[in-house]
């Protein structure tokens, strides 16, 4: 069924404001009213994923509205500020109810879960491309920025690493899985779950955070080059994925480092806080591990187990130097 | 020359906030951080645009810079709201220097005049596809909404209407204009101008607005709706632009009422306030025109210069019912 672009606004797009005072104006006008928490800053973040480049042609539709939804969940998670609202721009090449409706389910229900209401966007007829651009708010001199990194930190990252990389191996038959783990590991791939209330609970402790999206090796690059300082990282401590636990010690540790697709977080904190960091941990029933240090000098090293040096030559994900 | 992601972000899209009050954080975290000035509420739009259909491939990079810009300044110019900041989210085939240079100095230039800063955004490979969310502020209570309308008041529109739709029928070849014509018809199309100051000065005065983005009839028939009310309109007495005026009285109707991308505004205000409308225009150095009145009784009737009713066949912009 076809439908015209008011029509499919009104229907998957449109739902009254659950909470008016903080959505004074929702889908509908040339503009959504936002009325943030007085003396609170804005946290704002976009995300645009284009079909063949951030997921495959003819993606599962409900998947793919929570992966939209969460990638930019997860840029908030990172900046420590809690979830208000986002508005969504969408190409497609045909308005069908079809993909309209469980792509529509998995993106509110994810928005739901994180009280992040829908308040405004664009629908135009082109190839299929989501960009988000996502509100969330944080208390001044709170957020999580990645400037904050200071020589003597603990290195963290919250859950596991690489089972989305593994994933993609899969996938493009670089690997042999079986199906049953291909499955298991696609699942990270396809609906990453945003750390929000960890980044939330992170503010007061944490010096700097990112959320691992491009490879964890390139993602902590940022917080060196931004913190001015360098890091030493135990490529063997990394919490590797429970599909990539059982391949070799040269994939976990290849895609642990720069798999990429991870939605974790990287965060430093003091050695001081440690106590404090896997209470906020527990608060936020998420897993987190110590995986290294940042030091004075720059540039990032990598040890093994046993402390020795590594040098694995790895690449993080550039949009336009990659295939 | 081609430049990797983040050469081409510091590159074209990086400058210092100029107002670090406002924005506390800029390009080159995981969000951009806004304060909002304390009591006021946030007017947020997303505009995404679309090689091929929003405008012609190989368009002039640094007009079509102005007109994503211009074309999300024109929803806050609708809303009343003072522009703040705005994302940028840009998909294209490759990363060239000799395209993004004049691309972002287009909009840059147009974001300066309105002090409106790039806060952050996204960039990937893929179609070109342009999607910008833009941030401003209102007054609670103060913004112009499509829901204001009442009967008795008049109908305004800013500018003049229909010069874009010339263009468009010109490089079409529906029409043959001589090229002087058509350039000057074609500055309208591809360099509107957002009337920012006139939404503004409106704010108290007006009771609804909305931006022409689609063609008068289409656009103000969103206000009627949203409104409850209907509206008698004089075709006749609509502000035909320089190129169109030139033309027949059937497609100086034609194009006036149903032409689209005229990015002027058309709003609504008690007979009561004619004195403080042309004020306020007066004081954003802008044209106004009085086109008709709103009516308690549902319907758009359109009638003559006599008065006598007016029966045009008219559709407004569908991007999924028109080719």
């Amino acid at each position: 069924m076809m439908l015209s672009e008011f029509d499919l606004i009104a229907r998957f797009f449109t739902r009254p404001p659950s909470d008016t005072k903080r959505i004074v104006l929702g889908v509908g006008d040339d503009c959504a009213l936002l009325a943030p928490t007085p003396g609170m800053q804005l946290a704002i973040s976009s995300d645009m994923l284009v079909e063949g480049r951030h997921f495959f042609p003819h993606a599962d539709p409900q998947l793919l509205g929570h992966k939209c939804l969460a990638v930019n969940l997860s840029d908030l998670a990172a900046m420590g500020a809690r979830p208000l609202g986002f508005t969504l721009a969408l190409s497609l090449p045909e308005a069908r109810a079809e993909w309209l409706a469980p792509f529509a389910a998995g993106m509110l229900t994810l928005a739901d879960a994180h009280g992040c209401e829908l308040i405004g966007g664009d629908t135009t007829k082109g190839a299929l491309n989501i960009c988000i651009t996502i509100f969330g708010e944080v208390a001044p001199h709170r957020a999580l920025q990645r400037d904050g990194a200071r020589a003597g930190d603990d290195i963290w990252i919250s859950g596991t690493l690489g089972d989305a990389r593994l994933a993609l191996a899969g996938y493009r038959n670089e690997l042999a899985l079986d199906t049953a783990l291909l499955d298991l590991a696609g699942q990270r791939m396809h609906k990453p779950t945003p750390r929000v209330a960890l980044g939330q609970a992170l503010c007061g402790i944490a010096h700097a955070a990112i959320d691992i999206s491009d490879g964890l090796v390139g993602d902590l690059g940022h917080i060196l080059k931004r913190s001015k300082v360098g890091a030493t990282l135990c490529a063997d401590a990394l919490p590797a994925g429970p599909i990539l636990v059982q391949q070799s010690l040269e994939i976990r540790r290849r895609f642990a480092l720069a798999g990429g697709d991870d939605y974790e977080l990287c965060f430093t904190a003091p050695a001081t806080q440690r106590d404090q960091v896997l209470a906020a941990a527990n608060a936020a029933s998420t897993a987190v591990t110590r995986v290294g240090s940042i030091d004075a000098s720059p540039g990032l090293r990598l040890i093994d187990a046993d402390g020795a040096a590594l040098d694995l030559q790895l690449a993080s994900f550039d949009h336009f130097s990659s295939p």
